[in-house]
C-alpha cells in the first residue's frame, strides 16, 4: 500500500481507540466529580469492558500491518507509527487475564486503602498491597527484555525512553543536594499569612479568574470540585479539571487550579490536526507534569504575579488578608515546612519525599523489601533523610493511592516534572524580556506561546528528553532547578 | 445446549450491550447537563462508534443462535428471549448505512432546529426537516412487513405490541371528548397565583426535599439542571434527572420533578436480578411515561399532597406566597389554559396536542403532506382544534426537537402514558384506602410500594397491556382517565 494511504488508513482505525480512550476519561472523571456513590461496581464494568475494546483492536493484525507501509509516509508518519508499534508491542506483552486480574485487584486495594486510612492502619491493606505487588512483579517480568522483574520496565510505560540507570543517579545527586537545603530552611519561615477564613464562594470566584487568566479556555473544558485535584482530557475542545478548596487556607485551591490549568493547557495546546492520532498524546507523564509544576512553582509561587495577585485576593477576602504586604505572602507560599505528607509539600522539601518513594518501590518490586517490612522501612528512611517521623500510617505509607491503583514507577515523573519546568521557565524568561512584568499584570499570552510553539505542539513526534533539549539548548538536569530553588529560598529569607 | 446454560450465555453476551448503551447513557447526559459546547462534534463521535459496537453484537450470530436453545428454560426465559430477538430483528431490519446516514442527518438537523427558533422562522429547518423524513420513510419500509412506509411500523419501536389502528381510534375518541371540555373550561381559571418570585437557591432546596419524599433514592441517582427536563439510566444504582427552573413561576421546577422522578423511581424500582438482563428494560415508553404522568399529575396536581406542601412552600417563599390559601393554589395549579406551547400544558389540554401532531406526522410519513405545507397545515390543524393560531413558527411547527431528533411515532406514548395513569391510580386508591391521607402527611411508601409490586418488578417480563390489565382489572382505555379529569375540573371549579 501507498505510504499516504497506509498513514490514513493507520490514522482511521487509532481514531477508534482514540475514541474509546476518551469515552473511559469521561466515566473516569464523572467516577470522581458526579457518579453516585453506589454506582462504582457497575462503572467498573463499563471501564474493564472499553479497555478489553481497546486491547482487541490493538491485537488486531491488520493495525500491524499497516505500520509496514505507513512509515513510507515522511519522518512525522515515522513518529505516528512509532507510537502505534509502542502501544501494540505493551498489548501483545501483557496477557489479557493478567490486566484483567490486575483490575480487579486494584479496585479491591483501592477500597482496602479508603478503609485502612479511615482506621489509621496498615494491617487492613497489606494482604491486597501483597497482591498488587505480585501482579506488578508479574507485569515487570513480561515487559522486561530479559523476563526479570524490572522496575525500569515499569517506568517506561510512563517515561517512554527514560534510562533507569540514568535517572537513579540524578536523583541520588539531587537528594545529596537538597537535604542540607531543607535543613538550613526548616523553621526559618511559615505559611501562615496565607490561612484564616476564605468563604468558599468567594475561592471559586478567584479560581474560575485565575484559570481564565492563565489561559484556560471554558468554552473548551470546565472546572468541578473532587477529593484528589486532576485534569482529564474528555475528548477534542473537552479538558476538564477538578481541584479541591480548604476552608481556613487559600494556598489549596490556588495552587491545585494553578497545577491543574497547566496540565489542560497541555492538552488544550496539542495541534487540532495532531489530536486523535497516535502521536497526538503529550509526549510523556515527566514532561506533562513539568507544565502543571511550570504555572503551579515558577509562576503561582514567584513574586512578580502575586504583585498583580495580592490586591485582588486582599479584596476578596478581607478577614484573612486585609493589610498582608506582599513580601509576607510571597514567604508564605514559599515557606519551606517539611513533614510527612508529599501532597502539598513545599518545593524544596517535595523532591525528597519522592527519593524516598522510588527507593521503597524498587525494593518492593525487585524483591528486596517484603510489603510486611514496608512500615519499618518507611519510618527509617523518613528519619534518615527528613529527620522525622510519622505519627501512625496515615501519615505513612497509606498517604497516597499510587500503590493501590498499581502506578510502580509513576513518582519519578513528579521530579522530572520539577526538573523540566525549571529548566523550560528558565529558558522561556530568557526569551522573553518583558515576562516578569507581564506577569505582575496578570497577563500570560507571552508565555503560553512560547509553550505551544517549543512544548506544546511537538506533541509525542518527538520525546520528551529532545523537546527540553531543543526548547533550552540544554539536556535535561538538575541545574535550572537547583539555581531557581537557591534563588527562591535566598528571596524569601531561607537561604 | 442446556436451557438454563443458554439463557446464562444469552444474558452475559447481552450484559456487554447493556454496559454499552448505560455507556451511552452517560456521555448523552453529560451532553445535555455538564459538556462544553465545543466537544460536541466529539461527543457525536464517540455515541456514533458505541452505536455501531451495538450493532456488531446484535447482528453476531451466536446471539441468535443461543435464542433457540435458551427460551427451553421457562417462561421467564422465553420473555428474554423474546426481548433480544426484537432487538436483533430490528438491527438486521436497518442497514447499518441507513442508521449511520440518520445519526449524521438527525445532528444537523438538530442544529438547524435551534438556529431556526432562534431566528422564528421554519425555512432555515425545512430542508433538513424534509431529509429526516425521507430516511424515516425509509426505517419504516424496512421495519414494516409489507414494505410499505407505515407510521405503525414506527410506533412499534416504543410500544411494542400495540396496534396503530386501534390506538387511532382511541385517540379520536379522546379528542371527541377533550375539545368541548377544554372549551367549557377555558378561562374561567389562573395559574396566576403560582407566579412571583422564587429565588433559585430556595428552589433547589424545596426540589431536593420533593424528590426524596416521593422515594428518590440520592445514594443512586443524582439531580442537575438543563434546558430540557429527562431521566437518564447510566448504570445499576444510577438514575439521574435534569430539570429547569423559572424564576418567575415555582410550578415549573414542581412538575418536572415529580415528573421525572416519577421515571426514575421506574428505572430504581426494576428488580436488582433483572437489572442489565434482555428484559429488564421498562416494557413500554408509554408505560413509562405513565409513572412519570403518574405523580406529576394525580399525585402533585392533587389536593391531598397540596395540603402538605403549601405550609412548606409559603414559608420557603413568603415574597410570593404568603397567605395563598389551598383552595386557591389548588385551582391554579391545575388553570385550564389552553395555548400553542404543548410543553406545560393543562392536563385538560394536553391530549388535544397530542392529537394534532400524531394526525400532523402521519400525513408526513404517509407522503400525503409534504414538510413545505407543514405550517400551513399546523395552522390549519391548531385553530380547527383549539381555536387558536401560533402568532409564528417557534410557537408552532419549531416548538419540539422530537422530529428533528427523528422521532417519528413517539408522541402517541405521552396519551399513553396519561391514560395509563389515571388507569393505575385509580387502582391504586382503592387498593390503599389510606392513600389520600398519607399523601397529606407526605408519605408515599405506600403509594410507590403498591407500584412497584404491579409494575415496576414486571420490567419487560410482560407487556404494556398486561401490566396494566393485571394491575387494574380492566384493559387499558380512556375512562379512568376522562373520569379523573372530570373530577378533578368539577374541585377547580372549571367542570
Amino acid at each position: 500500500m501507498d505510504g499516504n494511504a497506509a498513514l490514513a488508513a493507520l490514522c482511521a482505525r487509532w481514531r477508534d481507540i482514540w475514541l474509546l480512550t476518551t469515552t473511559s476519561a469521561l466515566l473516569g472523571w464523572d467516577e470522581e466529580t458526579m457518579m453516585p456513590a453506589a454506582a462504582a461496581d457497575h462503572r467498573g464494568e463499563q471501564l474493564a469492558l472499553l479497555a478489553g475494546l481497546q486491547h482487541e483492536r490493538l491485537l488486531d493484525d491488520r493495525l500491524a500491518a499497516l505500520c509496514e507501509d505507513a512509515g513510507e509516509a515522511g519522518p512525522e508518519a515515522l513518529a505516528q507509527v512509532r507510537a502505534v508499534r509502542r502501544a501494540i508491542d505493551r498489548a501483545r506483552r501483557l496477557p489479557r487475564a493478567l490486566v484483567e486480574e490486575q483490575k480487579r485487584v486494584h479496585a479491591a486495594a483501592q477500597r482496602a486503602w479508603v478503609e485502612a486510612r479511615e482506621r489509621h492502619t496498615f494491617s487492613v491493606f497489606a494482604p491486597h498491597l501483597t497482591r498488587v505487588v505480585e501482579l506488578k512483579r508479574a507485569e515487570a517480568r513480561c515487559l522486561s527484555v530479559d523476563g526479570a522483574a524490572s522496575w525500569a520496565a515499569l517506568l517506561d510505560e510512563y517515561e517512554p525512553g527514560v534510562d533507569a540507570r540514568a535517572l537513579c543517579a540524578t536523583l541520588d545527586a539531587l537528594r545529596t543536594e537538597l537535604a542540607p537545603l531543607v535543613q538550613r530552611a526548616a523553621g526559618r519561615a511559615s505559611s501562615a499569612r496565607l490561612r484564616g477564613t476564605f468563604p468558599r464562594e468567594r475561592q471559586q470566584v478567584l479560581i474560575d479568574g485565575v484559570a481564565r487568566m492563565l489561559g484556560f479556555d471554558m468554552r473548551r473544558g470546565r472546572i468541578d470540585v473532587t477529593t484528589h485535584p486532576f485534569c482529564s482530557t474528555a475528548g477534542t475542545h473537552d479538558v476538564r479539571v477538578a481541584i479541591r478548596y480548604h476552608d481556613q487556607d487559600v494556598r489549596e485551591a490556588l495552587t491545585s487550579i494553578a497545577h491543574e490549568v497547566g496540565h489542560a493547557l497541555y492538552e488544550q495546546g496539542v495541534p487540532a490536526a495532531l489530536q486523535g492520532t497516535p502521536a497526538g498524546e503529550p509526549s510523556s507523564l515527566g514532561l506533562h507534569e513539568s507544565q502543571s509544576r511550570l504555572w503551579e512553582n515558577q509562576v503561582l509561587r514567584g513574586l512578580p504575579f502575586w504583585r498583580h495577585l495580592l490586591p485582588w485576593v486582599a479584596r476578596l477576602f478581607p478577614e484573612a488578608l486585609e493589610g498582608a504586604r506582599l513580601d509576607e505572602v510571597f514567604v508564605a507560599i514559599n515557606a519551606v515546612e517539611p513533614g510527612p505528607i508529599r501532597v502539598g509539600a513545599d518545593e524544596a522539601t517535595y523532591n525528597l519525599h519522592i527519593c524516598l518513594r522510588i527507593e521503597l518501590e524498587q525494593a518492593l518490586i525487585s524483591g528486596a523489601l517484603a510489603v510486611r517490612e514496608l512500615p519499618d522501612a518507611w519510618h527509617e528512611a523518613y528519619h534518615r533523610t527528613l529527620g522525622l517521623v510519622p505519627k501512625d500510617d496515615r501519615e505513612g505509607v497509606l498517604q497516597d493511592g499510587h500503590w493501590s491503583a498499581g502506578m510502580f514507577g509513576y513518582f519519578p515523573t513528579y521530579t522530572l516534572g520539577n526538573l523540566y519546568a525549571a529548566q523550560l521557565f528558565e529558558a522561556a524568561r530568557a526569551a522573553l524580556p518583558g515576562l516578569d512584568d507581564e506577569m505582575a499584570a496578570g497577563r500570560f499570552e507571552a508565555l503560553l506561546g512560547w509553550l505551544r510553539v517549543h512544548v506544546h505542539a511537538h506533541a509525542s513526534l518527538r520525546s520528551a528528553t529532545e523537546i527540553v533539549t531543543a526548547a533550552t539548548g540544554e539536556a535535561p538536569g538538575t541545574r535550572a532547578f537547583l539555581a531557581h530553588l537557591r534563588t527562591r529560598l535566598a528571596e524569601t529569607g531561607q537561604g
